[in-house]
């Protein structure tokens, strides 16, 4: 018998059309859930709570079920998938949004399937702040909550956006939201003073610089792993979050320990990601491609 | 009796006008040689050679002095001293010069002292790269050049400053320096595409963010330590390169586990830098303090 399911993540199935200063590629999947769940799978099954469009590919989901992604969640309704256009500017920390249409994700009300709710962790990834009470009723005995979010909802929802991270555990944010989240520019400062809002972890995403957790007495700073050839970063803060709850959900334990191994678990699979266009450098790596990239990562470090 | 002098910095001493969001400091004491030699002076007793106007304090002097810092070779001459004027935005590594004044700093041309002239390690702060040959012919035996640039050279004297490079053992630049320098936004590829260009070991600085190692056969990336209240950034680059370069000094050996250690010195007394206005945060730490310092950071970076 399978274990239990032990993560839920809840974020968008989507064609991505990306512009790099390099290259470009059309209508590829993509999506914050599918970049998590994809990076989840490299420690646990995690169950992934979206939706797709009929013009989705049946491919692709056989693709990610071969991958361990327990897929009861996904809804798949009549109409068009999620899409969104990105441009990368020379620096791939800078993208512009040139496109989001956001078709059937418009009125996804989230349904937990019943083999999910008594899962230990649940990823509430860049959803309307407005939507998490009502995903969270449906769990039970949750013991850990994280959630990421992006400047729309920041901007557009702001009181509400604060009234759910109160109710996290975790917060990821990078260092932009981190900033705009806080009012404060040092992200220590930043770090701090969202942790007094209310999550017992803040975990800062810096991309090419790696990033900071603020936890309950410590702080952990780890930068990332040099990369030569950043080809998309699409999906790297999402790859990183779902890697890190995968881990989390795989050990069963969320003490600092675990909780700073998790962090560099992230940079590591977010450094797979960002190696080729949308998930194609989170499919051809295996476990232990990943092992290998924390041994050679933990002598980058060592002194 | 004392052990030979091993390191010596060629650099400037300066009056700085500091102005950042929260405050503003007038003609305090500056210059990228005093803040490397006070830098180099948690570790080993550092050579400068300079110049000051008859306008600097003595007290000043006195009391580099009496951080162990041999100034024999700094000249005192008729005249004003360097004067340069700051302004920091709120993103501290976003810096406007709002004035330069030269003035004996101009037609500087360093005379190495007979006592600094068997040193091992001799380090080019920012200097005209048409000087440095005149420099080094003045040593016997070196083992270890460094050397820094700025931007102002990079844009003026592009060509004197790649055959100065071609010549360096090491060479420090901060991340804009290193992606003018290489034509490559991405810092891996520009530190690779550096050393190609002849030094063995290339540091580059990234501020908040920390400081990457490309040495042969290694890279090396270390995070900055996590400083909750940068006061004042200026000679943050200097002190990195001083304590890492005073680092080695007192080691003797220039390998992989020394540069490695020296980095993470180097970042540690920037970080002490930061903290105060000018060279106060330098003069307030002690070695004890440093040490401390180390030991934290272990902390904060293992998993």
């Amino acid at each position: 018998m399978r274990p239990p399911l032990n993560l839920v993540i809840v974020g968008s199935v989507a064609f991505d059309t990306i512009e790099t200063q390099a290259s470009r590629r059309d209508r590829i999947p993509g999506g914050s859930g599918t970049y998590a769940s994809m990076a989840a799978s490299f420690f646990t099954r995690p169950g992934l709570v979206s939706i797709a469009g009929q013009d989705f590919p049946r491919s692709i989901l056989a693709l990610l079920r071969s991958r361990n992604i327990d897929l009861a969640g996904l809804k798949i309704k009549r109409g068009k998938t999620l899409a969104w256009h990105g441009l990368y500017a020379s620096d791939p920390n800078q993208r512009t949004t040139l496109k989001t249409e956001l078709n059937v994700w418009q009125d996804f009300r989230p349904v937990i399937p019943a083999s999910y709710r008594r899962a230990d962790i649940i990823f509430l990834s860049n959803l309307d702040p407005d939507s998490h009470d009502y995903i969270l009723s449906q769990m039970k005995g949750i013991k850990l909550v994280a959630m990421d979010t992006i400047r729309y909802w920041i901007e557009t929802k702001p009181e509400a956006l604060f009234q759910a991270i109160q109710k996290v555990d975790i917060l990821f944010a990078n260092e932009e939201e981190a900033r705009l989240l806080s009012s404060e520019f040092n992200l220590v400062r930043a770090g701090r003073q969202l942790q007094s809002s209310g999550p017992e972890v803040i975990i800062v995403k810096k991309g090419e610089h790696g990033a900071m957790v603020f936890g309950r007495n410590f702080v952990f700073s780890v930068v990332a792993n040099p990369c030569e050839n950043v080809v998309d970063p699409t999906g790297a803060g999402d790859a990183f979050a779902g890697a890190f709850l995968g881990y989390l959900a795989s050990r069963g334990e969320f003490n600092r320990r675990e909780i700073k191994k998790a962090a560099v678990y992230g940079n590591l699979v977010a450094s797979l990601a960002i190696e080729d266009f949308g998930l194609d450098g989170l499919l051809r790596a295996s476990q232990l491609d990943l092992i290998q990239r924390y041994k050679n990562f933990k002598k980058i470090i060592s002194f």
